[in-house]
């Protein structure tokens, strides 16, 4: 049976953290599945379709990784695309006193899906989406923390 | 002196892991007011109504445990009801964290009020009223993590 | 049913913060049994005769606290003096982590017995024995940190 | 070389914790600069204005503080200012991990500045803005939690 | 190329905890590798036979899973075994913080082996070889945590 | 009045991360001691006399930087050689939760003395001196963490 995986998030914008974990992840599973959740309640700084066509094109070298978005629950799209793991990042211990909730409830909805985590390079501990969109709102050059083919207008 | 104890909070919605710490904590207590904060600046998913009334039903059983509403501060409400402890479950790290921040500050405010943790138990460690809204939210289940009289409308 | 907590440690030496934990839990309980651990694969800065009678004199004030000894598993000690509770202060994170832990086996071994926790002092939040212990192998003077009744010789 | 440190913050409203911070480091520099941020995104209870005129009456006894208000990145107004330092208060691990995020991506924005912290005081450990304004809007008193000079209207 | 993995570790003794990380990972891994680090510093409470031998006996109803005892660096053991996956269980935020730096030193050292981690359920979340043999030591009866075919004689 | 800090530990061996905690803390000091505690209840690798002269050479490139060591209290070393200041590295949670407490029971001490930390480099927050002794003791290479004038005998 294939090794899918899903790798969920909002991704806005996706980060050269996100990228590392999904290319080191390449080793274990067999097809990794970007799927950017579509959560009607935050406001995104970037739209659902500028961040799913950066993320096509961070992965434009490999098809061993895919990208779509989804709405509802995380477990469910599970399902609909036959992943039984779920992929995460973990940088800190906030991340994972954080994760390990999402990661017990998830397994109490669907006991098959297996949340699967990887640390997060050192160098990365500090990048998130949430720090990038402070600094482009606040007039800051952001560049360094997104892969190279994700430009922001300035 | 009667032990009387505040079991504060927004239960929104009221949790199987709300119900055994307060289940558990009436071999410490002779009463306990399970007390529904109405926060003007949170957006609640159910009425202040609806939550007193889920907890009122959950407790029919014992007369040990009464349901009330609150505005304001915490430990005025204290005050006003003549409790001296106020009760809280411990699940996570994070959870001590900010509870700590909380019980230090009440005991400034009132140096007479304690503030009285049991833990939670380890099958109820993910459990939060949080993550239920979100599930619902996302159209799933969560009947799982709540007591059975309380039922969402699907 | 009368309630009585047991506040197990090695208080190797004990704390001004331990006394406080005990008093201030002297609203909630009928009766606290402080009770020294015997440790055999601990080397004790002083001896357990000693320990023990130290926090006898502190407590010589009121007959709500007992002190006594014991060796073996906390709650088959519980279970001996008719403890339904096992008393314990919360200074900080690792303090909850390890805490935690202890609680949820100790309910496992013995589900009747409950473990209560209050926070200690903000002031008192950095006072342990190990470091009082230190203080004292490095010829420092540590009495600000214990009850006056407790002397070290220098 | 003269050493100038930035102390940022909201400062909404500025606390007993904040002025333990600064003038504790005054043996540390020659001259620091408590900077009130302007974040569009964040609702305020208190206006920029009030809040800088409060914090230099506070600090009205002394001119190696000085108080300004700044926008955009804090990088950029430490260049301004000419600061090599941020000056930060750790109170609790979730500032820790907090404070350590943030500091981690200013040295990558500009590798020269370099942020350093000391300890809050125990008694201030659960003194935070946050609280504060949570206290004011239940119609409580706190006036304990902040300099003498600041007056809130009942 | 086959998947798999090293699950490196004391176990003095083997936990039911230890054994559901084995379990579940087998749907990631096609063979896993639970090996018994032999560490002369520290003084262990069964003899390296008996842990081997209980450890086999937990795994012999599937061939996906061999045991066996090792000595120096984890890596080295791995490059020797081929496994390119260390697995290891997560519990808490304090496993969390010593497994990351185990984890990242690990890749410094052999950059080409990638940690993998799985939570575990929360019903395990206190169970530790630690807490174990603290209660054989104390007496107690520790059988509720390990696999059945382990029998301490007592 | 002249900035001397005292950098104290037991440095078996000094890493490349205490290294760049020193040289970063330049700016801000006009003299860093860094003070080799010789602590008597714990066993070292590597001789008093062997790491002081490492670190010795590790800082032969500057004069603000001197080499000592002592035994007794920190604080009291801190009189005897005018510091005002004790410096600090934080990598990790678990980190700061130690150096709050030493850091608080150090001020209780000598209120005059201000503990100063600032943040270890992403790419060193998992180097420490027992993981580096480690490797040592399972014969592995661990010249990639320590300054280059360290070197180990293998």
């Amino acid at each position: 049976m294939s090794r899918i995986a899903l790798f969920p998030g909002s991704f806005d914008p996706f980060t050269i953290g996100h990228e590392s974990i999904v290319r080191r992840s390449l080793s274990l599973f067999d097809h990794v599945i970007v799927a950017v959740g579509q959560n009607s309640t935050k406001a995104n700084l970037f739209s659902l379709q500028q961040r799913v066509s950066w993320i096509k094109e961070v992965f434009a070298d490999t098809d061993k990784v895919s990208v779509s978005s989804y709405s509802g629950l995380t477990v469910d799209y599970c399902k609909e695309v036959k992943a039984r793991f779920i992929l995460r990042g973990l940088r800190t211990s906030a991340d994972f006193g954080f994760e390990r909730g999402i990661g017990q409830v998830n397994k109490a909805l669907l006991p098959s899906v297996e949340t699967v985590f990887i640390l997060a390079l050192p160098e990365h501990s500090a990048i998130s989406s949430t720090i990038i969109r402070d600094i482009i709102r606040n007039g800051g050059n952001a560049s360094q923390f997104v892969p190279d083919v994700i430009k922001f207008d300035k």
